[in-house]
């Protein structure tokens, strides 16, 4: 059977007309299905309903901590013991914050804004122009709180072992108005890899015009693997710490997709000078954190096996949905010739490239047959896909069978708009 | 009996001489109490033990919102609804957050310095300079975040029905930098007072240069009644309203002194406009509260009935508190002439005025004997006290045994530092 590519004019109209007929089918059944976001189904969140009992009546923390009260800015000890063992830091070398993540990083890169990252460092709110650098695709929302702050995103390329390091080293070295990149190091959101020994190395001893530059490692995925042979991150802070760079990574994690995605527990790691410093900044902030649900989370949660083996049955929840992605991918696009896709060990998304030109095109039927995807280009820096090829499928929410129902149509779609492209070609 | 300024330098020598003795029992006795904050004490947080059985299996919230995943951005509706009638706005006026006020406050002016407060209006920290009016003695953590961001903070005096509002007038019709004022506007932090109508009125109505001036109005302890003639708040968003200025008013409120002091939930109420503008500003932050939370603590208060009757049982816990400080503060200082005292009927202080230059010195000598008190100054911008006389009294933690023990001493040092005053006079 030949690739789309190889037929001729008449043969790829022929298969358009095919195509569209089922596409139409799909239309008039009236589907409601949103992939937009890697939001875990209720069954994993049926994982967790011990938390929903609360910590009941034994509410003291180590050091006879009365969680109930005001305090405990870094986290109750316990829970600062139990997530540094999960980002492999030591306990003085995380906060335990909130249920978001995400605000921290906003929190931590706001705050750089506006009083530097460390005692002698400038406020990049001050500076002409502040960079980051996003490994692309990458995480919406890392880009939208750069947009938010007024930070200049450069997309760097991603490939199997993490971002192009030549050109992240280049562009790090030659700038110093670069402050900092976004990383999401293991199962990366949405390509799926974990970057190798050798890029966590270079990203911890390449030398960069800013003193002050931070690495904003979003390790969201640490431990959520879909098969028994999981990938393995080489230890990050470790890594700056040898390469005598100590305070240029700043490690996020939480227990969204591990426990409660409203309801989980956020933390910060990074060499205790950083953390010090931060600490300063958040007691303006903040009296503390909820400290009953980090106790609550310490309890259920209890050790690294107890984590372990909680993630396994998020794994025997979400491996099927993978699976059926990847099946209707191989199934139908396999031998077609016009996209790839990644085949993840681990995380929430699996990562589809069209031909080029055709992404925008993709998301826009499926919405139109009610199947939303997210939108085109958001994986980018402004929403910008240079090539519009990238859609980022979260098989997380919907059920075994809608996913069958919803891959199916998206093929359909992304042959579709790739006959379109190879007419016009 | 004469007042200490009506005696002789003998007299006051000799009466110093026998304060002196007692200050000594009193660093014999190795006393270690700390009334630095308005905390909560165990029993307190007793009353709220309900809430730490956490919502249980019921996780839906109106509307079928899965309280256990991401999402809900501006609260779950009832929550909305309740901490709405709690704060006497509509439901649609009000969002409701995670548990720290101080934070929404913090992020609520951080984000008027990175965007302004409206679409059309400047970002505060693009401009040369930004003000606010701090009527004082006022809430010290207010004063912080103002400090941490470089807002350059503009003392008030405070009166029996609120700020000096000749002098805020004039200030805020006469400097476009000045762009906020820090309001507790019941049961003020420290004075206890609540402002009056007219206070409320003028407020909503004066004429501000800038026309992004914002009141930020930390309604902190709203229900906090300690009598059966509770203070009545002039409604300050209606009241906003009805004199042309509805985007003015930014108010805050939480139930750290309802339920829970580290657990509790946040709320910030507005103009419809006002939200809208910061909700764009707070997708780019997160994905949203503990929804969880929120349930439980709507499924523990009800209405607010359930709000008031609960209240009463924190009321009958505090109100020994104030008793026995208060009734130490006229038995010992009631006819000593140098100091005064307020009279709170409701809120988490006592408010005392010693002598000019007093302040720092009765703090001391009560560290010195064991008893931390907050910080001379601290209820000042800048920590600085231009009179150096106010001290503030944190009843709610200590016991009534260890308040009357500590409020002796207090006394003590007052007549000692007093003394003092008066004899290099």
């Amino acid at each position: 059977m030949s690739t789309l590519p190889q037929l001729s004019p008449a043969e790829l109209t022929a298969r358009r007309d095919q195509l569209t007929a089922r596409y139409q089918d799909f239309q008039a059944r009236n589907l409601t299905l949103d992939m937009t976001r890697g939001k875990p189904c209720p069954e994993q969140l049926d994982l967790s309903m011990a938390l929903l009992e609360g910590p009941g009546r034994d509410y003291l923390a180590e050091g006879n901590i009365d969680c109930r009260n005001y305090g405990g800015l870094e986290g109750i000890p316990e829970a600062r013991r139990l997530f540094a063992a999960y980002l492999e830091v030591r306990p003085d070398e995380i906060m335990v914050g909130d249920s978001s993540s995400l605000k921290m990083m906003h929190d931590t890169i706001l705050g750089a804004m506006v009083h530097g990252t460390a005692p002698d460092a400038p406020a990049w709110g001050k500076l002409p122009k502040v960079k980051f650098l996003c490994p692309s695709p990458g995480y919406d929302r890392h880009f939208a709180v750069c947009q938010y702050l007024g930070i200049e995103m450069i997309a760097v390329a991603m490939d199997e072992s993490g971002p192009d390091m030549d050109r992240v080293e280049e562009l790090a070295a030659g700038d110093e108005a670069i402050k900092g990149i976004w990383c999401v190091p293991k199962y990366s959101n949405p390509t799926g890899i974990t970057y190798s020994d050798r890029v966590v190395e270079r990203l911890a001893a390449m030398r960069t015009a800013a003193a002050d530059f931070r690495i904003f490692c979003d390790n969201a995925y640490a431990v959520h693997d879909l098969t028994g042979q999981p990938d393995r991150l080489k230890n990050v802070l470790a890594a700056c710490r040898e390469a005598g760079n100590p305070e240029r990574v700043l490690l996020f994690g939480s227990t969204s997709k591990i426990t409660l995605a409203g309801a989980g527990i956020a933390m910060l790691a990074a060499s205790r000078r950083n953390l010090d410093f931060i600490r300063g900044k958040m007691e303006n902030q903040t009296i503390g954190p909820n400290k009953l649900n980090q106790l609550n989370h310490v309890r259920f949660l209890k050790d690294l096996d107890g984590i372990a083996a909680h993630m396994r049955k998020h794994a025997a929840i979400l491996k099927p949905k993978f699976d059926v992605v990847l099946d209707t991918l191989k199934r139908d696009l396999g031998r077609a010739g016009i996209a790839t896709w990644s085949n993840p060990r681990g995380g929430y998304f699996v990562n589809i490239d069209t031909l080029e030109g055709c992404a925008r095109a993709v998301v826009s039927m499926a919405a139109q047959a009610g199947v939303k995807l997210t939108p085109a280009g958001a994986t980018f820096p402004y929403g910008q896909d240079p090539l519009d090829r990238n859609i980022r499928i979260a098989p997380s929410y919907p059920s075994v069978d809608e996913l069958a129902t919803a891959m199916e149509l998206v093929t359909i779609c992304i042959q579709l708009a790739g006959i379109d492209k190879l007419l016009e070609g």
